[in-house]
């Protein structure tokens, strides 16, 4: 007889890239003359970051890290939540730690000392609301197995991972190492694939993960068909059902689409003013994370994360400007 | 037979605290759990600063500073514009630096090495939009008379002072310095009373420096009585057209007066969507400096103080999040 896993302590942890994000507004000839592809991800190393920073005009510093921004929705959305990730101890490693605990979400990972700063990110938003990334990972590469708190990932009951932190070097091992943790206490990974350059640099790695450790996947059209190479949505959304035992899949204003086994939930976006789409998808994966681990229908599920991402594409900046409390228990299904 | 003093090469030279601010959306109950005064900017130490941002929310970071803003959006407006103030060599110094530079404004003072870090200032902003500001003046106190820029004074239209520079202890004498240094360049001394509070920490040496070496005063209501310890707006303002050749008296939602001698310019305010008071002063200050400097008449330096105070106040935050590159060109009169 096996013994039945213990209720988990928290719903949702989150393991990410622990970043500052730098958000400014920027003309579209911005991106062409840095040769940034809109939307888009790219690391940059500290020469980059300053170079590029130089260029930027007036900005506004948040905490970021697409895990961390899950986390926080999560937290404002009543989940109980924890989140790993390696900032430095400095000015920015402590403005991280402070928004992230303000947030309502626990975050034990001990700070970086005498190595990287903390990471950030300079996000350039075009006046269509897209924001295009340059990351310098920091203190972020020092994020290894180690660091990864197996008490914690065995008290979830859903480990939540980004792709981005695949880039880390360290970091698939930690990836590997919670899967294994989380699995053997009876609870469920959750991958988002975060973004189709990051899927193209590891893609042997994301499919081995993704056939055989990862229970819940998230992912937009671009990514679920740069993971299966394949161009049309159609035919990437055939492999995912086979694939994944709960495939989630983003599609903007057109909504979302849950395949789990034969079933298919089709999920209308939520319509919302767009000012910024930084953190729509972290968003939504907090709404569908929040709702999934209360016990609801996955088409609540979809609907709460549709709710999330209106709410964070609606402003400038990845975290919540208004409260969320409510939302859950106002879902009808 | 007197010398003419040369063009100017900068139309504004603002002196004031270089800070960061961290702003974050409070309800009420938070002003009367830590004592605060609403709408007033306390000073705080380095303890102080560490348990008022534990207790805040999760905030965003971005450049501030009373005169530093009026800066940024003076550039903004299209002005010439320098700004002297002390940073730290730290994240948050960085910032600032980038920020400033970013707004087109020349920031020549060299960082604070091995000092204090850079200041930062706590903004709570309540659902009304009123902001309170709890300030760690930090590098700030580093700026002394030594860090005036003689030939920087001597070549601007205007130097413009904070009040809440006269809390710094070395930055009394550096004010006095810079009035003496802009004179005997036969430049204009302008000086904002920043804060009521502020105005009751240094009445008498307020008293002397508006009667006796500031041109163009820019105070609100609550400053004006302060100073000339009144109850009665209209009591103020007979006093101070008397004391000051220029004076600039802002009334929030009831628009600004202006007062030169036995004339008096009535200005309403522009209408705006109220999410945050922070910076409306500074701004105002920059949009009627803006024009004052490109010789306009008192009615269109007051109505572009209008215009900048209503972008201001907007949105969240004290700097421009638009263009306002046109709105001098735009003026009527």
């Amino acid at each position: 007889m096996t013994a039945r896993p213990e209720p988990p302590h928290l719903d949702v942890l989150g393991i990410g890239n622990a970043i500052v994000d730098v958000v400014a507004q920027v003309p579209e000839a911005f991106l062409t003359r840095h040769a940034m592809h809109k939307g888009a991800m790219a690391l940059i190393d500290a020469a980059t970051a300053e170079r590029l920073y130089a260029a930027l005009p007036a900005a506004q510093e948040s905490s970021g890290g697409s895990a961390a921004n899950t986390c926080a929705v999560a937290a404002a959305l009543g989940a109980r939540v924890g989140f790993l990730g390696r900032v430095a101890d400095d000015q920015l490693g402590r403005v991280f730690r402070h928004d992230i605990a303000a947030a309502g979400v626990h975050f034990p990972t001990p700070a970086l000392i005498g190595g990287a700063p903390t990471a950030r990110c300079l996000i350039a938003v075009t006046e269509d609301g897209q924001r295009t990334m340059n990351t310098f990972l920091g203190a972020c590469v020092a994020f290894g197995p180690d660091e990864v708190d197996e008490a914690l990932v065995g008290a979830a009951a859903v480990t939540y991972l980004e792709g981005y932190l695949f880039d880390p070097p360290a970091a698939q091992a930690a990836f590997r190492r919670a899967a294994a943790v989380a699995h053997a206490a009876g609870r469920e990974v959750a991958l988002t694939l975060s973004d189709s350059f990051c899927v193209d640099r590891h893609r042997d790695a994301f499919r081995d993960l993704v056939a055989n450790h990862v229970d819940i996947l998230f992912a937009n059209e671009a990514e679920i068909c740069a993971l299966y190479e394949r161009t049309d949505f159609a035919a990437a959304v055939a492999h995912a059902r086979l694939d994944i035992p709960l495939a989630v899949l983003t599609r903007s204003e057109a909504g979302s689409v849950i395949l789990r086994g034969a079933t298919t939930v089709e999920v209308a976006a939520v319509p919302a003013h767009l000012v910024d789409t930084t953190g729509a998808g972290d968003a939504y994966a907090a709404g569908f994370l929040a709702a999934y681990t209360a016990g609801r229908s996955l088409a609540a599920c979809g609907r709460l994360g549709s709710i999330a991402a209106a709410e964070a594409i609606s402003h400038l900046g990845a975290r919540p400007q208004r409260p969320l409390d409510g939302e859950l228990a106002a879902l009808v299904n």
